[in-house]
């Protein structure tokens, strides 16, 4: 069977995860139903990342196998009918080898989170940005922040349900950029890993910001980490600042 | 009475334009209702623009008369507050003069309007754009835009229901860039005059994506124009990719 890969994105902020659900509006629940229109046998798409309810995504990557042999460009057009009017939208699909896994081959993830400070209350990104009320120390951002770049034990940053077997995890870089927007300013967090555990990107954000608004020291972040307690960790930050936003593999899938 | 002058963002979208109407809701009539919480007096506001259902604001400036002096910043979270969750919000307020008047003392108001070409249904801006399928050609769209630039007859332009006494105005600039995004092009329209006839924007923005897409030659827009009939105008865009950016007065009232 013809195996494609998918570039996708959407906005999360109505639905409860990627992950197929019951009974629950999900990511990857809409798009079974989009795709058991166009091909009967299409049961499954394989995400390589399994967002949270509230998380957004602008180049998740997911693979499903079809019957017939579909031009890529006509299968993105197909999916993105069936799907309208909800805010999810087929990118991009290329041909892959039937044993390519979205999942499983991919090298790095990349999450932006988005922080907007401002007086007055958000109107256009709403859904798409986590606002506070009082601005942040950059300096003090990136110095915290670089602590948690590296091979370490992340248990004080793991939700109490995660699954993963193991907290040790690899962080390559974390940027963080200080944007100046009308009345405001916004801060965009980049995150690149091969993986994470349950909520790390959204307790590293909670944890970074108490240290840029001046109530954490940066160094309060090295020594949560070391503490390896789940107690030590600052509080999860809302999810709808969270994208996302690229996933990596060895060869360069969708030529962008 | 104090008067205070506000500058004021919304999203357009599920509202009936900015004027208020008995039974719709508006940003005027939701504003007024704000106001009613705070100064049971304070029963009108007057906007620079009235800008149509629709349409957004970045930049929308009215002005409001209170029973007792309030500190300008006091004064615009106080109605933010109470205008809680809607998409419309205070960005500023400052004390003025009490016969200022934001509608009959602006010199200049600028709109922007934003089309996206992309193939991929636009997901998170979908209410806040006009996506076209196909590309434009920016040399023919400058050129065509340069035709409406002056003092013109813009009855070509001009909705059947326009109350304006004349339909001579002034257009002092129409700047066009085309922006790269992923997977796509926004074409960034800015429009500066005076003042405008009603749709006069739309009419334009409608004309000019014929002459981008090719339909159209640029001179067929000079032509229309020197017909000075409704008839020869293309078609009227939709509104929600058009924003009130900015109204600006003899002094620089908001200090931005």
């Amino acid at each position: 069977m013809p195996r494609y890969a998918l570039k996708i994105e959407y906005n999360g902020f109505k639905f409860y995860g990627w992950q197929k659900q019951k009974e629950l509006p999900t990511i990857q629940g809409e798009l079974i139903k989009a795709l058991k229109k166009i091909d009967a046998t299409c049961v499954t798409i394989s995400g390589a990342g399994r967002t949270d309810a509230g998380v957004h995504a602008t180049g998740q990557v997911a693979h499903l196998d079809t019957v017939k042999y579909w031009d890529p460009e006509r299968l993105s057009e197909a999916i993105n009918f069936h799907l309208k009017p909800l805010p999810i939208a087929v990118l991009k699909a290329v041909l892959v080898d039937e044993n390519w896994n979205s999942r499983f081959d991919a090298i790095n993830r990349e999450y932006v989170f988005r922080i907007i400070y401002r007086r007055a209350p958000v109107t256009f990104e709403k859904e798409l940005v986590w606002q506070i009320k009082h601005k942040l120390d950059i300096n003090l951002l990136r110095e915290a922040a670089s602590y948690l770049v590296g091979t370490h034990d992340f248990t004080t940053f793991r939700s109490s349900i995660c699954q993963a077997k193991s907290p040790i995890k690899t962080v390559n870089s974390v940027d963080i950029l200080e944007i100046k927007i009308p009345h405001g300013v916004e801060y965009h967090f980049t995150f690149k890993a091969r993986s994470y555990l349950h909520n790390q990107i959204r307790s590293f954000v909670g944890t970074l910001e108490k240290v840029g608004a001046g109530s954490w020291q940066p160094l309060d972040i090295k020594y949560a980490l070391e503490k390896r307690s789940r107690s030590e960790s600052g509080p999860v930050c809302p999810p709808h600042g969270l994208y996302l936003s690229k996933v990596t593999y060895p060869s360069d899938l969708f030529c962008l």
